[in-house]
């Protein structure tokens, strides 16, 4: 084995991108654009949509064989659902050169950082990462070189990871236009579940509650309010699972809220009910 | 007391504004662009603002007396809050002429439709109409003219109006673009419950639980699941008290499908959370 490269030009030498959907498309285009490795090295199941993907340029090579993939990168970035992310680390941990970085864009980081830590061979280091971007829409044809500008992402290091590993990838993301945060693992969790797990509850039971001869009348904020709805089932069954201890916490609260909504309302508490619309509205304006 | 007098050209010679805000400067501006009738006068409180929406172009002359605009227009459209409604169409039609037609803008419809039935003088009628156009803006300044083009209005007859009057209002809110449905005004609060009123609670709850520390991790699914609670807090708490009964059923659908969901994620019941997302996606793609 040989150890990574690092051209003077290149932040990275060759990246490899597991799951090249919109987020790993994104990376790769935003990797393109800013020329901040010398070689994207898509890797996927499905050899058509790799084929596809490396004719729209986002990749210059591709791979359906994950070990063989890892062999050859200096960064592997795993942008595939989140519970298929740490046996994907793991399996390619054990072909990977010692020094190579792994790290991923999932929305959970929790059971992903615990199902690592003290998991891969030495020299190989995994650094979570969680970028806040994205859309309900799926695929890399809505790949955007400025998908991260201006973003947050999180990065969840573990007391395992080395300083230089955790810097590397803090520089990767920021190379991107990210915004980095450094949180760990469950605090970006328990965060995660009020600003994006419980929004996608709140709004598909919305959606869920609507009736079809109400689809009608149903106007734009209707639609915004559900907008989040319209994501990917399996990847968010896998998300609203893996999470599911703070999700289910930040339901909690959630509906305390609501039902002080509901009170102000039975009770015809019209002061009641504008305070709560009030404070609601300068924490949204905000 | 003279008759109301039609121009051959237009459909109504003199229409009444009460409210010149964002829907009723969007009623102004569609009137003008359409060549709908041959005098706007708008009508409101602040002769300031009035004076500025003049300034723009949306009304020809303004009134801070409700009695004097009645006596002068054939047609008054009221766009104040809904708890305002009831009052200021019972003051205009003391002095309106008869055959003048009275409609509104308001988001609720049967304590409207209910307190004014039966209490207008002779000749007046009043049909209570519901544009579904909006947003979270306020002000004249952000008026369109195309605000009604393509959108549902409902339009709540009661069993006391003439054939005559309703069609005039069905074909008023169609000369602005409109897709004009009738509803009984019950069955207008119920349905906009579902779809507007609880909407608008959940994303109130929503933003209202979002802790301040946990602000800049939410992203754009959060911003839109959330914009509707941006809206005026004295004008959702009318609505919100105008329509409790069936706002309390509304929530309380909701809060069985959002149960549904908690039931799910607590019980690690991988299959019936993706049916419920899957549910929620098809109902929201749809």
């Amino acid at each position: 084995m040989t150890q990574p490269t690092e051209d003077a030009d290149f932040r990275f030498a060759t990246v490899a991108i597991v799951g090249v959907g919109l987020i790993g498309g994104s990376i790769a285009a935003a990797l393109r654009e800013r020329a901040i490795c010398r070689t994207i090295l898509g890797v996927g199941r499905d050899t058509r949509r790799l084929a596809a993907a490396q004719r729209r340029g986002l990749i210059d090579d591709l791979a359906v064989d994950l070990s063989v993939a890892a062999s050859r990168a200096d960064l592997l970035i795993f942008c595939t659902p989140v519970d298929r992310i740490v046996a994907g680390v793991r399996e390619a941990a054990i072909l990977a050169r010692p020094g190579t970085l792994i790290t991923d864009a999932g929305s959970v980081k929790g059971v992903i950082c615990e199902g690592l830590a003290g998991h891969l061979p030495s020299g190989i280091e995994f650094v979570g990462s969680h970028p806040l971007a994205g859309s309900e829409k799926q695929g890399f044809e809505h790949a955007d070189p400025n998908l991260f500008e201006g973003r947050v992402c999180v990065v969840t290091p573990e007391p395992g990871n080395s300083s230089d590993a955790v810097e590397r990838i803090i520089g990767f993301w920021e190379s991107l236009g990210s915004k980095v945060i450094e949180m760990t693992p469950q605090a970006h969790d328990d965060s995660l579940a009020q600003t994006s797990h419980v929004p996608h509850l709140v709004a598909a039971a919305l959606a869920a509650t609507l009736s079809s001869e109400n689809r009608q009348l149903a106007a734009s904020g209707f639609r915004d309010a559900t907008r989040i709805a319209g994501g990917d089932p399996d990847l968010w069954t896998a998300i609203l699972s893996a999470n599911a201890e703070p999700v289910l916490a930040g339901l909690r609260k959630y509906e305390a809220t609501l039902s002080a909504f509901r009170d102000a309302i039975v009770a015809g508490d019209i002061q009641r009910i504008r305070d709560l619309l009030a404070t609601a509205k300068s924490i949204r304006d905000a």
